[in-house]
């Protein structure tokens, strides 16, 4: 399944022809589990690509979480081995790799944020999949070294907010929850799709103006669910306390799905 | 260096985070060796990875090439494995792979081209380069099936002609010739290089008009060098005497370098 010769020979190494889930897990389930499978499937729609045998993809995915008692899963399906050139084998045999790691918790605490001067480049086509051409991340993630910095926002190339590196924002205006529309590029989140699930969110245009005038700025992600940012350029803020329900009802559907038999 | 494990925890393979080059060799040998060697050095330098040890990387090719009379080697330079997240390793230990496949003659004849749907995002960060993040291109490959078709012309977001898929574009309009300008986005083929060190070429903005109404429109790439359209829409080109010369003059440097000692 990964063997050398069959990696070497991947789609996803060659063209980044193929996508991911990083799953947060708890022993061999998956609270989430749902939202990671309909989004990769819709992903597979979009980009042509078969989809998983989901009950052997399931089996193997608990397999590897269960070597933790907490684990975070990273799933990456793509186009499989093929011979050279961008036209996929017919039919295309996906592959699947899957990585499981410890899962630890760390408290909560406000996050400090930079900007990015990378931009996201407007791509309808990929726009909101998580799939695996993420050289505009890398390259902004290299724009700082300092561990004072847990994230960078970025831009599209018309200015627009879009998200962090490896998280979708959130901003609360006027008491109402705002996140940048994904139409042009951009991931659509699962803990994106789980905040709006639970209150109204607003998908919209936003401007650097705005985060910086915010009541409440919120980064998202599988992994840690809703993080408050404390800190972006000169601004601060101080811990607010829906953010801190978002994040014990985050928390307790993990603990809810321990405690289960 | 091509271990399963080290290339399942590959950037290459989970976000793209490296380059290619496609050389054509004849035996050990690459007559444009310097220009790839160039190209990939300057793709380094923009996208912050390391450069291979050039030396040990030529003997590899050179061995791998020299398993066929003639071969088309891929090249695929990467950030090499890090632990999970966008943030690079410090120091950065890139990976070789080395692909080689026996490169046989074909008889040129006119290329028969469609025009893709898939446009090009802007994104003067990355373009130019030859990276691995080219879900575009596949999206555009897979919008043919017939054999009968050769390559697909690709537009960018403002509907100007870049490029074939995995081919530059050149066309000769009053005598003059032409290659779309590749600030937003396109790979700056070695045989385009190789086209505009031999005849003056001007790189400008390209309307899908100006190629229908071209007097001649020729693809290139670094393993078949100048090839000439022959159709596209309902648009004919017959064969043209310099594309013709150019084509010798290609395929002449390679069988020197077979003819040399």
């Amino acid at each position: 399944m990964s063997s050398a010769a069959g990696l070497a020979a991947d789609r996803g190494l060659h063209y980044g022809d193929g996508l991911f889930e990083t799953i947060r897990c708890v022993g061999a389930r998956a609270p989430l589990w749902d939202w990671h499978q309909e989004r990769l499937a819709g992903g597979c729609a979009r980009l042509g690509l078969p989809e998983p045998d989901w009950r052997r993809l399931q089996r193997r995915l608990a397999r590897a979480a269960s070597a933790h008692a907490a684990a975070t899963v990273k799933l990456i399906w793509t186009a499989g081995s093929a011979p050279r050139g961008y036209a996929r084998p017919d039919p295309v045999v996906g592959r699947a790799l899957i990585q499981a790691q410890v899962w630890r918790p760390t408290p909560p605490r406000l996050l400090n944020l930079c900007w990015c001067q990378t931009r996201l480049a407007l791509q309808p086509a990929l726009a909101g999949l998580k799939h695996l051409n993420r050289l505009e991340q890398v390259l902004a993630r290299a724009e700082w070294r300092s561990a004072d910095i847990d994230e960078g926002l970025m831009l599209d190339m018309q200015g627009r907010v879009v998200a962090a590196t490896s998280a979708n924002l959130f901003i609360r205006e006027g008491g109402r929850w705002l996140t940048p529309e994904l139409s042009g590029c951009g991931i659509a989140g699962v803990a994106r799709r789980w905040l709006m699930a639970r209150c109204p969110v607003v998908e919209t245009v936003l401007d650097p103006e705005q985060i910086k005038a915010a009541e409440v700025v919120v980064l998202s992600n599988a992994v840690r669910g809703p993080l408050q940012v404390g800190a972006l350029g000169g601004r601060r803020w101080s811990a607010d306390t829906e953010v801190q329900d978002l994040q014990a009802a985050w928390e307790q559907q993990f603990a809810a799905t321990a405690a289960s038999p």
